[in-house]
């Protein structure tokens, strides 16, 4: 890690537009060629790099840098392994899902350096804060990312794909559910001219809350105090696919706090 | 609305711990008393106010008062009201569930001033960002609730005793759900000792989602992308009454979307 490192980073979506840059300012090394299928991606992100190349031709990808940063749908990833240069370079995906072997028939060192976050084009996100999780295929190969992941993060775990999995599930919950949550709100509130905004203030209180102290003290609502009155009156005034799952999920806290 | 008004306040919990110094920041009036069944809670409310002098005892509530604001938890308005001054004053309670006439025993310029965010004493909280719910025993009352409400909040909705319940239930799934989907998540992750901490950036960038564009749009993640065998492997993992939940949800989620 004494010398900065040549870069290549196959792929120009959400994730390596946010990571590249942040890898030339860590000083981690200099992007030196974007490949992505589309070149007008490839530009867009070499055009915020310092010194660095795009193409959108497999055959044109630098063959001699130091790491490549594969950065692609998981779908994308195994159709075009085979069209990537193999040698003995660093490679690394990052992706939640896919396993770090994906990578086995490019070199003998390669890994995963998954940042835990979604990424907007537009949206700047500070790296620092962004929990970055790591697996070598060994240990000098994770000893390597780790180095490099805690020059980009302040939170840099190591986490293998059932360890990225679980994760992955833990996430779904956290962010998925709860926006489908958000979505049945902002329906149920359009039907009286309102929408999810009158509850904007209400719902940044509950997130700093449930960040501040852990999420289930901070429960409150007719559930939790079992008040199955209100809750079977709620539930009666709901269409019935939803009012099914507002009864399923009242019972689902009274379970867990009845612990 | 010209002259500021003489103000007493029933109640010194929470939401009356904003209220109050905020209708004296507003001009809308002075808290001349504060009622608590505590008199420690009283005085300490009192303490945040201008000259206001603190009370546990009904019989002492000051009687020629201009507004009387009944602050408390739902449960004890009922029996509380027989104990209160009967007079011509402007009274007004804070809840969104109790219907206005409960407070028609004491005067007939009745009506609901309700807040729609929930109050932690020692945070402080933009009066002006928070919604306000209004309704009055007749025009006039209601006029002069709006007038007094707009003084406070940029936000200011008439809302009768059926809508303020549908609110409720929309806070219910936006709030109380929601903080249900973190203690699931926070849960699963503890087993493999990291918490929701580990997501906070993805929470963020979640909620910054959802409150800028509508929440539908935004939403993410294997149910919305029809992606069953992800959806049944994270199933598998998870224990029966969970994973019955995450199936509910993923049906839910792919059922909102295919609409």
């Amino acid at each position: 890690m004494s010398r900065p490192l040549k870069i290549v980073f196959i792929g120009a979506g959400n994730v390596a537009t946010h990571l590249a840059p942040a890898f030339e300012r860590a000083g981690i090394g200099y992007v030196s060629q974007v490949w992505s299928r589309s070149l007008e991606s490839a530009r867009s992100l070499a055009g915020r790099l310092v010194s660095a190349e795009a193409t959108d031709s497999t055959r044109l990808i630098i063959p001699d840098a130091d790491l490549y940063v594969v950065s692609l749908v998981d779908q994308a990833v195994p159709q075009l392994i085979d069209a990537l240069p193999h040698n003995g370079a660093l490679w690394v995906h990052t992706s939640g899902s896919l396993p770090m072997e994906i990578l086995a028939p490019l070199t003998r060192r390669y890994g995963v350096f998954y940042p835990l976050q979604t990424f907007s084009r537009e949206v700047d996100v500070d790296m620092s804060r962004v929990p970055l999780f790591i697996e070598g295929a060994d240990e000098t190969v994770t000893d390597t990312l780790r180095a490099m992941a805690e020059k980009l993060s302040d939170t840099v775990h190591y986490a293998d794909s059932e360890l990225r999995a679980r994760m992955h599930i833990a996430a779904v919950w956290a962010c998925n559910f709860t926006n489908y949550m958000f979505t049945v709100a902002d329906d149920l509130l359009r039907r009286d001219g309102l929408d999810l905004s009158v509850l904007y203030p209400l719902l940044e209180e509950t997130l700093r809350k449930a960040l501040q102290g852990d999420p289930a003290s901070g429960q409150t609502g007719p559930a939790v105090r079992g008040d199955s009155s209100i809750v079977a009156r709620h539930a009666a005034t709901l269409p019935p696919a939803l009012a099914e799952l507002y009864l399923s999920l009242s019972r689902a806290i009274r379970d867990r706090h009845s612990k």
